[in-house]
């Protein structure tokens, strides 16, 4: 689908429940989470903002929202407590930063932001994330503000299944998601942007590809901007973000083939569950995944959403 | 140069200091620590060994040895103490492993061999890294053993630019450099790793690009296998290592166009030391930097080594 003059699109894991497990409302309410977190990128992409605020404002919503694997309603380690990791990337300079293994940020995809512009780093992690957060100004929040009772059952469910030898019975939400989001502003700059807790019973101190530029969050102008979600290791093992971007670039190849042959070709291979939300320079927005579903969404100038969870795309007129 | 069957390359870090700074007997034992380096990696090949083991051997000595940025004689952070960073990868099978800001592993680039091969991660950080390294039964060192008096004299000299505003003044070598290693065994099998203490007067908590699969270390059979070094964070931002392995893939080009690409066009554009070693699928072995001087060396079936560390090349026969 193509979305000029600007358009953002965002995913929120593919690790998203089988369709029965919830009822029909309670989808409501996550497709409802998706549409409010469009509408904060596409805002800002509306007022002439840049991609990178919108990619920014529009993953806040989803950390702060207890559907998604990120921020509040992130995944719980083996100790029971959360590791944060998040990364954004600015197409117009290769600018990026990150955090990983934070524990007192609210919003990771902010301290990410500030990596970026306040230090000379591009990654941050661990305790030295939380103070230097801390001491740009962002909200800190105890680390328990990120659990919530679906984590904790999950936790539970999947720590059930490793002590019963049937780990591989765990459902794909059980191990994992994330949440991220990519754009094209009016001026044509791409950004993409992503934020996780990991997977359920995680080792703590395990980094994923999430706060990896290349690996799960990549942008670059006149190419793409990608977010990735699934298995992280395979992500960093691949390079899979900027692997995209170096089949646009040198191979030739689509954003939908590029894209395709990633997911269900490469990661596919792996036998893991891998989703991504990518777009590229002329604003096409694609949202492969091989799992089960992917919460995802995408909004174009028009303003009409679409948001979706599984199979079905729902279209949302604009207001 | 082609040096099939087997081959090895290595260098000791981008940051090399002015070649007046220190006499010619210096001089030759960092040589000698080279091709003590290539010599470990070489007698693996030679054995008929795989590349991962090799490249692993020839940074073990290049981590003991006070002369080089990684191990015994790591850069100071900020904090007068140090955070560690390393990994490698297997071109078999796109496997890795990695650990950043590691603390009390005595060498880096095992406890990354360690993560690949004992855990389900591919990079863990911090105490998790040190923790798991000692579980895994790999020596274990009080944080001063990395520190050397030199090491002590270059963080002083770095934070006292800092104070004067005069931080370009300091040498490159006060800066940063890294270890690292490629190489390409009988079976045709490629490995990369890298092990570094970052740069001098660095952030505690700030990762660079060393630990990163893809930013400073990547290896894929039938392409290439490089290891970085120079200002991190740009090797992140430009995803270094995979860019050149893409560049083999999909534009056609050489080892020695890739590379030279990378280092003299690309990030050289950033203004920063930058340097690096690869090797392609047939063994040639390229060295590129753009600094005063690189740590570097090589060393094929033969057994005759080259090593470097400015713009002399020093043949040394096989014994």
């Amino acid at each position: 689908m193509n979305l000029n003059p600007f358009a953002i699109g965002i995913h929120g894991g593919c690790g998203t429940l089988e369709e029965e497990r919830l009822n029909p409302q309670q989808w409501a309410l996550v497709r409802a989470a998706l549409h409010a977190s469009l509408l904060a990128g596409w805002r800002v992409l509306r007022d002439g903002g840049p991609a990178l605020d919108a990619v920014e404002a529009a993953v806040v919503v989803m950390e702060d929202s207890e559907h998604f694997n990120a921020g509040h309603g992130a995944a719980l380690t083996s100790a029971g407590d959360h590791e944060l990791d998040a990364a954004l990337m600015d197409g117009r300079d290769a600018r990026a930063g990150a955090v990983c293994a934070a524990r007192t940020i609210r919003n990771p995809i902010r301290a990410a932001r500030a990596v970026m512009e306040h230090s000379d780093c591009v990654l941050l992690c661990g305790s030295a994330a939380d103070a230097f957060a801390a001491r740009c100004g962002l909200a800190g929040v105890p680390n328990s503000y990120f659990t919530t009772e679906r984590r904790r059952a999950a936790l539970a469910a999947v720590q059930e299944h490793a002590r019963a030898g049937t780990s591989a019975q765990a459902s794909e939400s059980d191990r994992h998601g994330t949440v991220g989001a990519v754009a094209r502003d009016q001026a044509g700059n791409l950004a993409a942007a992503t934020s996780t807790g990991g997977f359920n019973d995680k080792a703590p101190g395990r980094i994923g590809d999430t706060p990896i530029i290349g690996a799960g969050t990549y942008a670059s102008n006149g190419v793409c901007a990608v977010s990735c979600t699934g298995r992280g290791e395979i992500f960093m093992r691949e390079v899979v973000a900027h692997e995209v971007a170096a089949r646009l670039r040198y191979a030739g190849q689509t954003l939908d083939e590029a894209t395709r042959a990633m997911v269900f070709d490469v990661l596919a291979g792996y036998d893991i569950g891998a989703g991504m939300v990518a777009i590229d320079a002329a604003g096409t927005i694609v949202t492969p995944y091989n799992t089960t579903g992917m919460a995802r969404g995408w909004i174009g100038s028009d303003g009409v959403a679409f948001v979706a969870t599984h199979g079905t795309v729902h279209r949302i007129e604009a207001a």
